[in-house]
């Protein structure tokens, strides 16, 4: 509900509307409710310009959140288990994202129960407002009750955002009731505690006052996001920027992206005309369903192939373009969402390969799929024509990874010198051969070996254990310093993913299927 | 051999000499080895002051060493692989510590094959010179050959201290051969090719030169490490300083440690004839070894209590003496082996808990118990004699944690008004009540409350998922910053903790059984 300078993001779970066999009470959720989430984060971004801050409150009475659906956890398989967590904190990641870069804030009103995920969702907020009416409580009972990790951040977020002293973390994580009233204030597990009497009126000023704060333009015209026209046939996927072929052998998807057909616009006004159809804007939302697509729907794809085409200099066009204007709202917003994009490509679970060849246009912000990719080949062709990768300021901190840094820095951490040389390089064409001396290519190959080199790579690849390169793939991609967001999603998640995995949790006597049907749970005591 | 002013640390694996029904064939290792190895790097640092570098090098003719023996792997549990990895991990962070902070530099030098955990401690190592023989190579052949990750740090090493390229680590971690020559130097896998005529000669020369870099004694005498008195009965261990009391109902294990007997020496000379009896080396070794016992031999034990009992002046004297002579070789081994074994409770899988109680003796190095601890009781008594917690200088970042900070920086991480107002108090006795409000103790409870208070609460830990209570404290324990160490501890090693369990790499027809059997391996292609 938009209510100028803020919106009201309300809670309000249908209980028959999961996408499996239970049942969604007390507002818990399962992936379908999280999409919806997440869509709705999205809209608030790019539909309203005149929206400071958003309130995220609950429409039932005395229940805020009941967290992730536990009937759904307890039929999911491991993969969807996994990639269910994986979805829901980058929506969280992304809500901290909206406050601090959108300046759109988030505040958490809870009214009631907030419960597991259902806290780890404040927690993604700015603020967390409780209400005082000495039975609403926050909690993070997984560990008691399911024998799982709050596994959405929740424990990183108690250290490392709210400061939480271990212990006292310790003890609100196995207590299945939670912690509620003052003790919850005083160990900053909420910001604020409100009278019930006062809880309403509390609320819309927090919510007020944090828009106020916001530099968003109220007189600017958001862009709606319009559906994707996606095709699928066979083992191609069409979009309008973007086309998909998967080779079921070889299991790759491999990803053709075409480069800007047009111009740039030449002031960001003329953006609100374009809307989502503006080239980077729509590749990265074509990017970004197909990524989640392949992740939710062809899990035996092993390897994803990034190969572009299209004129360099029209890329480029469109990177001065976005870099020219980041000061505004709507620039910022198409910037940040290629970045989230870009991320997910950081934390895929497949191999993740550049392909650059003859008439390619891997510049600036495509040259970023490179730079993601854990093998880089380019084609050496002796030629004027040959493929160039060139860089460009877009490459040196504009769409940051995890950690912070740009995918270039990440790449050179601690070797200053080889960095230097390649921002020497930035705007100029780098032919294959440059480009593996500088470190920005595995392989160069010329017409005698590609295709051969490429497909014994892609052979060997795809006889490997799947798990050995998932894990290895998410320890190799993140050098240097870690954040909060990398800590989630390498420390907490790889932990969690282990907890899933042990017949304790998920066992036909495990915690999760034991729970609610009377039974105890079957439990090796050993600790390792 | 020790051959002043270095030592060569010769591998020569006796085939038959492993702890199962396997071959440690091509100086591969098990636990048995590497518990020999943890114990020369030992006893180099505190039995030779006049050793400044130490080569480790093979005795067996073109074969470096070809890393842990994959027969051992496949018969162990998961408890033995894990423990084996943490084991493995701790002494490898041990030989770059020595290097660093006892300055006993430590130079690889690879005569042949250097394969996986063999190549994993020459990356523990300061230099690594290879052999230029047409043949020899480093690899870790882990993920083609095996399925599982190079968990002894490998990965973090290439990334996070060699700096190697993303792409270049995915190439050398999925070719199983590995990588030879002049590519191996290019690529800084390792930092230097000697040719064969010159091996001998070059690898003594730069272990020469990097003793020469060392402000090790000559001059001085070592200390022997005898061999620790313990005592096992029915459900007691004890030794000089610490018994242990295990029950076996609330699956806990109770630590008492006794504050020293007498004042410590007045010159650091006189240590030499006090030796490995001198309070905070005997009780650190004592505790180290029971903390690797109990880890090995006591699975179902969940949660480590800690108590102690002494004189609060005579553990602070022993404190003092060791901070006011800091630059005397033999007590910084002293706090250095203090600081690693508080380390190693930093990484236990299992609960860890300090009680504090009349006549117990919590006072600088023996305050890090509570502050390595998930929770901390402190009894309250109204009368001058209750029990009291006095931190000091030691608490300061003489025993620092993995991350490089002190616990008690990563206790206050974000807080910095909370840090400031406990070091306040440095070397003030702190009551109960006091502790609490500073945020040193968890909770404190009179005698009306205390047995009842903690029964319960032992209570309640025995009865959750023990992966789940090990996953959290992983995380929990860890605010703030990270480094190459925690890196090693949380990200790889729980992600090779997934990997070990799944049935790709574990299960009957998984890689690890599979290898060398002829068969091959099911493999669930699906990418999580």
């Amino acid at each position: 509900m938009v209510e100028p300078p803020i919106a009201r993001l309300i809670l309000d779970v249908d209980e028959d509307g999961g996408l499996g066999n239970y049942e969604l009470k007390l507002n818990s959720y399962d992936l379908g409710v999280d999409i919806e989430l997440a869509d709705a984060v999205q809209r608030l971004r790019f539909e309203h310009p005149e929206v400071g801050a958003v309130l995220v409150e609950s429409g039932k009475d005395r229940v805020f959140c009941a967290g992730a659906n536990i009937g759904m956890l307890a039929e999911a398989d491991h993969g969807l288990k996994v990639n269910f967590c994986k979805f829901t904190n980058e929506t969280r990641i992304g809500i901290e994202e909206a406050s601090e870069k959108s300046r759109q804030r988030y505040v958490a009103a809870i009214n009631g129960t907030a419960a597991g995920g259902g806290y780890e969702l404040a927690l993604a907020c700015d603020q967390i407002l409780l209400i005082d009416d000495g039975s609403a409580s926050v909690s993070l009972p997984e560990v008691p009750l399911l024998g799982v990790l709050p596994g959405t951040g929740g424990l990183t977020r108690l250290t490392d955002k709210r400061h939480v002293l271990r212990d006292r973390a310790d003890v609100l994580c196995t207590t299945e009731e939670g912690i509620k009233g003052r003790r919850a204030v005083d160990w900053d597990l909420v910001d604020e505690l409100v009278p019930r009497s006062r809880f309403r009126a509390d609320v819309l000023e927090r919510v007020t006052a944090a828009a106020a704060d916001s530099d968003r333009p109220g007189d600017r015209r958001g862009i709606e996001l319009f559906d994707l026209s996606r095709t699928i046939e066979g083992d191609r996927i069409g979009y309008e920027n973007v086309s998909v072929l998967i080779d079921r052998k070889l299991r790759t998807a491999s990803i053709m992206i075409n480069g800007p057909g047009t111009s740039p616009p030449l002031q960001p006004a003329e953006l609100s005309d374009l809307g989502a159809s503006f080239w980077p804007l729509a590749l990265a939302r074509e990017l970004d369903d197909v990524l989640l697509y392949l992740r939710l729907n062809e899990p035996t794809v092993g390897t994803l192939l990034f190969r572009t085409i299209g004129d360099p200099e029209m890329v480029e066009a469109h990177d001065q373009f976005l870099l020219e204007n980041l000061d505004d709202w709507l620039v910022r917003e198409i910037v940040l969402f290629i970045g989230r994009t870009w991320k997910r490509l950081d934390m895929t679970a497949r191999t993740v390969v550049s392909l650059i060849e003859t008439g390619s246009c891997f510049v600036g912000l495509l040259a970023e799929l490179p730079l993601a990719s854990d093998r880089v080949y380019m084609y050496e062709e002796k030629s004027e024509s040959g493929p160039r990768l060139r860089l460009t300021a877009m490459n040196q901190g504009t769409l940051p990874m995890g950690n912070g840094l740009s995918r270039l820095a990440t790449r050179f951490w601690g070797r200053p010198d080889a960095l230097a040389a390649v921002e020497a390089t930035m705007g100029k064409d780098l032919d294959a051969k440059t480009a593996v001396e500088l470190g920005l290519a595995t392989f160069a190959y010329d017409e005698v070996d590609w295709q051969d080199e490429i497909r014994l790579f892609l052979e060997e690849r795809a006889a490997f254990s799947p798990d050995a390169l998932t894990a290895m793939e998410a320890n190799l991609r993140v050098a240097g310093p870690e954040t909060l967001e990398t800590k989630i999603f390498g420390r907490l998640t790889a932990w969690q993913n282990w907890v899933f995995y042990r017949p304790n949790a998920s066992g036909p006597e495990g915690t999760l299927r034991s729970y609610g049907s009377g039974r105890r749970p079957q439990i090796d005591r050993k600790r390792t």
